[in-house]
């Protein structure tokens, strides 16, 4: 496992100090280096070991078929995997004619850096050859946050003990052997050489190569290029062929001498564009590189990441894990975003293939909320993307006999690749999710531009779908049946609380958006009577409560659904072990539901129904999800549960740093590195916005001593400074005097760019005792408390 | 179509008139013959045209993958698919140098006839080939009822108008091409190439062919013998080889001369016995064919069938169509079943490879209950069958962590074949219905012999599941959630009306085979606390009730579901062209499933909500799937319907014979053929039985005139002669003077062996008006009378 020892908690950085080959690749997955355009998986230099290889393409993908024993309609036939395309990381060395393998030979030395605030991976390592030569080799890698299709390595080979002949091959390669995947049905489907040669063609001292995908055809360009520098004589030559681009540097170093080598790499790949186009975009951007030079890419990254940091940081003191892991987390959710510039952030960003590299509604909930606070621009341009695909949607809507839109559960390119409809289609919800980011987006920027120039499409065409998917009972009330919420072990439920108030905010959200822009809104065909019957059936939903347990159920009848009996089917996680037809129709919960709409729909629960509903379903979650804990830390928090909330914040920022759910291997969890700004800021800090107010209302668990975070609201950015006691507030930009009006702790607080406002905390007593969990899933702190081994 | 010009309604056989090659795949599946161990499809002697080759042999399967684009827990990696195995039926024909090919020269005469009474299969063409010369070819083939391994072909061909020379080549063909599949998700997956070959022997004037499956490792052999009867010179030469045997017959016939072929077949596999053992049972097979020779085999056919037809008859006075069709259907269930011995009764018998050729809850709830009537040692043999798989179904019910045993929902050897669990693992009902069919054979027969052999292990072990599937809620109401029941439209959904009484049925089954067995039951672990649970939750199970309309749901919250739109909505069936994430919340419902409750469970409604409850799921039903007309008839009868009825058992009747579903030509409807009998017997009959007591009502639609039919009960045989006025009740075998007690109209009737007994009909007044069915699903004889054209 993952553990401290090897991998120390230190606030601004992943660093590990031994290389453990059974963890390659969960390092990989750590170590991956993005800018939401380019993803690099954090694989060795020399190309192997390996645990998977993976360099990814935002939005570059293969179609493959979807199988079915026994088929219905509307399944759709082909799906879409992310592809490994060329690989631009690999740097063979042999050290006279021995390769450069940690497998062989002896490693002396180990190290490798994730820096959060250079954004570079630093790996130091000092090995001696079976021969007995040593050499030191650093290499520092970087994925440009500045120019979105370059990346870079520079590679430093230094003599140690004795004169060596020294040979590095740079290299790109397409098509590279990939381990096939386990039996886990969560793994991605692997796909075989997946590339077709286009062109290949010898470049300056590099090479560039061109691709194709069979079945999608797309087309794809990688080049590299190098700058040599080494104290005597060097040989440089390239060989290009269809697959691989080989450039050769040989030189001999005497002790102490050091050869460097810079590797500029461009990517670029289009649907649209020609070859001759492709090659001239990519040629350029190495261009770029070059001239930026190695320095320059290093200053430009440092420059990007201060500036974010500087409105995205949290400060945890008292919680040294935490502190890491939500820099970590943050970390990488802007990597998966910066640049994505109008293509979807998949959930595992492009860190990994888990997945086949889909987006789900994991960007929507737990990833774009945070980024609304942290790097807004990067929200739009995946709202864009969502938008984009609104005709695929409808499509698929009218496929399914509906109105409107429906937007898919999975996908890359935005048809819908859920091959098993009770936990795709099923899941309408998404599309709810899809408006309230848009309805996010502008009540915290203030940026009407997005809704104007397409989110009120979006708004008015999920509206219809629910509007044609929903009925009203002969009571007048408004059901939604068949639907699946967020806890995939219910599935194909009447009226799940989650999904029917997501549904009746985007309904809301649509009639008030067409309120704002009535002339368009005419244009799209809408009228008054369809704007009531929007709000007639929000105001109608059946919101399902039972009166004898004074809980919400999470769907009609939940609460009188069998018990599952965690003493005896306690294999977790239970979708590997136990059978959909019993999980379904059993009280046991696979993640957050009932307990994620008590978040983003906070203001239609009191909280006496929060503390009895977080009670309620605590004792039923396992949480098999990686986008659960923040949740529960959350709600835990709010009803005052403030240990636990700490413990389930823990749980959400170590599962990956620890690979608590043992796939990190297949890439990182963005929702859960998200996650952990959420637990921290919506959970202490209080963070709501679903009444278009921001409200704060912090408090910290025993353990924290200091909670600091920053936000973007409108125009302004925020500090907010808590302690036990009492909270500060910096409002900055503005103009001088300006002032925003924040709910803290229930109540109106104006403040202004002037000076900062301190207020006490207000105090919470939990209503209820600290609810227990099924057998074996107390979160994460308590069973390291009780049990250190539980993690091996 | 199928239409009456070309295939007259005829009350003993069924007769084609004019050979249409559209209709070639339909009529193969209307003249296939069978015995329950061979299936012979009605392919034409020469091989080709044909729709689809057909020759199995029951539970001879091969293995083959279940693909899943995302797998779950449980889910079942292997299929099973029945065979096309060693094609005997090929005899070509040269007429001098010219095949005769019905697409080639010109077809003078055709016609084929299938006879219920002497079971064989008979074709008369004449034929001037494309020189000019003319034949008459007429040839008879039986799958032999009496000797379960044989099957045989009497082939005569006449030179007609000049001097022929005529080859005849006699064909064993193994791995025959069989054409692909369409994309209907119902088609059976077609296997190529399954055979390998094992061995190849020429004997006597004929040959032998052993091949065996590649993965399921099943070996079996096919042997052909032949007698040659001509008056000139003759040669007769055999070739055998690996996948091909031929018998090659020359002569020459002047105008007027016939030369005579029969063919012998014998057919036998086994997972078990060794290559010679094999070779030698199928040898002696064949000799004893030639023992028996053509007359011998014909005359034990007739035999066979006249007994059947002794106590198994139904006559229909006033509907010719029916009459044919209850006939047909009859002589098919009895071909599926006669010598199956120990084997399954797939969907489709032994007549195509539709749905994989498995067996489904359709045999014992369709086609058992017309057999254990009429011909009981059959279901002893099926219900054998069924409880030689419990140690499968108590595997699969471990594994997915109930206790007891569970059924497939599809199999061929036992396993769980089915990929979409939600219409196949949640379908638990099949579990119930097994259980039931075990009851009925014990109430009708009297024998309690299969009950102590096999069957009370089945009744403990399907309770044992039903419990640990069941949970009694806080006010100890007994719920069985996430279930499906038999209407495919609605699925994982609480408390279905159907599987509810099925399984309290079984429940109270169990127990009291147990009271009548308490030291095999002791010795299978039964405890008196176990049955006292069993009758606990029979008698607290949930049967859902919609106060305000006064009718019962079909499951919990039915009729409060979204209303489907017909209107709009009725492109049928709706499984091609909807989804099932619409349909299953929206109520539309596929097939009987609330109304097949009251025909099984008749007892647990009062005719009031019969005639309510009809009147409700008349509107909603599609009658998409085959197995519903006959109910919805057996169930229009009992509430006065008896015009709508009568619309039903006629669409119940053409299933196949005018080909309703568009599908025949993968094979016949089972269900739909027993149905007819059900319709009439259990329709207009009245016959019910779920009280223990042989209950009878009959009453006629107007279009009869009389209605008679002949059912076994305990050791008695019954004829039911029943006219618009009068029922007359005549009791057969039994000791002279035996008496009889049944249950006339709802009045006790004691009959005697002495002399029949007539009593008046049970005038009958519908509650409720005639009620009209979703739009383009009213009954076929409606549909007809407004639109002749609608089969077009």
């Amino acid at each position: 496992m993952i553990n401290e020892d090897v991998f120390p908690v230190e606030p601004w950085q992943v660093r590990e100090t031994r290389l453990d080959l059974s963890l390659l690749a969960q390092t990989e997955s750590l170590f991956a280096l993005s800018n939401g355009h380019i993803g690099l998986r954090g694989n060795l230099d020399e190309g192997e070991p390996y645990g998977l290889p993976g360099t990814y393409l935002n939005g570059f993908y293969e179609v493959r078929p979807l199988p079915y024993a026994e088929a219905g309609y509307g399944y759709p036939e082909a799906g879409q995997t992310v592809v490994n395309v060329t690989n631009g990381k690999v740097i063979r060395l042999l050290v006279d004619d021995e390769p450069f393998d940690v497998r062989y030979g002896e490693v002396l030395y180990h190290e490798r850096v994730l820096d959060f605030r250079t954004g570079k991976l630093t790996r130091r390592t000092q090995w001696c050859s079976p021969a007995g030569k040593q050499v030191k080799v650093c290499s520092t890698r970087l994925v440009s946050l500045a120019q979105r299709s370059v990346a870079a390595i520079e590679y430093l080979v230094e003599a140690l003990n004795k004169f060596v002949r020294i040979t590095v091959q740079s290299e790109l390669v397409a098509n590279e052997d990939i381990p096939q995947s386990t039996g886990d049905p969560r793994v991605a489907a692997v796909l075989e050489h997946p590339l077709e040669a286009v062109e290949h063609e010898q470049i300056g001292r590099g090479a560039l190569l061109i691709h194709r995908t069979k079945a999608s055809g797309l087309m794809m360009a990688a080049a590299m290029d190098h700058e040599v520098e080494v104290p005597g004589r060097v040989e440089v030559s390239t060989d290009a062929r269809a697959d691989l681009a080989r450039t050769t540097v040989i030189c001999g170093l005497r002790p102490g001498q050091k050869l460097r080598i810079v590797k500029y790499l461009a990517y670029g790949w289009s649907s649209l564009r020609s070859r001759p186009a492709l090659h001239d975009q990519v040629a350029a951007a190495l261009t770029g590189a070059r001239y930026s030079g190695w320095q320059g890419l290093l200053d430009a990254q440092r420059v990007y990441l201060e500036e974010f940091w500087d409105a995205a940081d949290v400060e945890v003191e008292g919680g040294a894990e935490c502190q890491q892991a939500v820099r970590f987390g943050m970390f990488h959710v802007l990597q998966a975003s910066a640049r994505a510039e109008r293509r979807p952030i998949p959930a595992k960003g492009l860190t990994g293939s888990g997945y086949d590299g889909h987006t789900f509604w994991d960007t929507e909930m737990f990833v774009l909320p945070v980024l609304t606070y942290t790097a807004p621009q990067a929200v739009a341009d995946v709202l864009r993307w969502r938008a984009s695909t609104l005709k695929l949607a409808q499509q698929r809507a009218a496929q399914l006999g509906l109105n409107g839109a429906r937007f898919p559960w999975r996908t890359i390119h935005g048809e819908s690749c859920s091959s098993y409809w009770p936990a795709g289609t099923a899941a309408w919800h998404i599309n709810a999710d899809i408006a309230m980011a848009f309805e996010r987006y502008r009540t915290v920027t203030g940026d009407q531009s997005v809704e104007k120039e397409c989110g009120l499409k979006v708004l008015i065409e999920t509206a219809r779908l629910w509007v044609s998917l929903g009925h009203h009972d002969r009571h007048g009330i408004w059901h939604l049946d068949g639907v699946t919420g967020p806890d995939e072990y219910t599935a194909i439920v009447r009226d799940n609380v989650y999904t029917n108030l997501m549904a009746a905010h985007n309904l809301r959200a649509a009639a008030d958006a067409c309120a704002r822009h009535p002339d368009a809104a005419r244009a799209l065909g809408v009228t008054t009577d369809e704007m009531a019957a929007w709000r007639n059936a929000a105001s109608a939903v059946h919101i399902p409560y039972d009166e004898e347990l004074g809980v919400h159920q999470q769907c009609d009848g939940f609460t009188t659904f069998a018990e599952w009996d965690f003493a005896v089917h306690n294999n977790y996680p239970l979708l590997l072990h136990e059978p959909y037809v019993r999980l379904y129709p059993a009280q046991v919960i696979k993640q957050a539901d009932l307990v994620l709409a008590m978040h983003w729909q906070s203001h239609a629960f009191t909280l006496e129904q929060k503390a009895r509903n977080v009670d309620y379903y605590e004792r039923r979650t396992v949480r098999d999800s990686s986008l659960s804990a923040c949740t529960q830390a959350v709600l835990c928090a709010e009803v005052g549960h403030l240990d636990l909330a700490h413990d389930y914040t823990h749980e959400a920022a170590l599962t990956d740093l620890r690979d608590l759910h043992h796939n990190t291997r297949d890439g990182l969890h963005l929702a859960s590195l998200a996650g952990t700004w959420i637990a921290l800021v919506a959970g202490f800090g209080g963070l709501r916005d679903d009444q278009g107010v921001l409200a704060l209302d912090p408090k910290l668990p025993d353990a924290f001593s200091r909670l600091r975070f920053r936000l973007r609201w409108r125009n302004f950015r925020l500090i907010v400074d808590a302690t036990h006691t009492d909270t500060t507030y910096t409002l900055r930009d503005g103009g001088s005097g300006d002032t925003l009006t924040i709910r803290h702790a229930g109540k109106e607080l104006t403040l202004n760019t002037c000076s900062p406002v301190t207020v006490p905390v207000r105090s919470c007593k939990p209503l209820l005792p600290r609810p227990p969990q099924p057998s074996g899933r107390e979160p994460l702190h308590r069973r390291l408390a009780m049990d250190p081994e539980c993690l091996s």
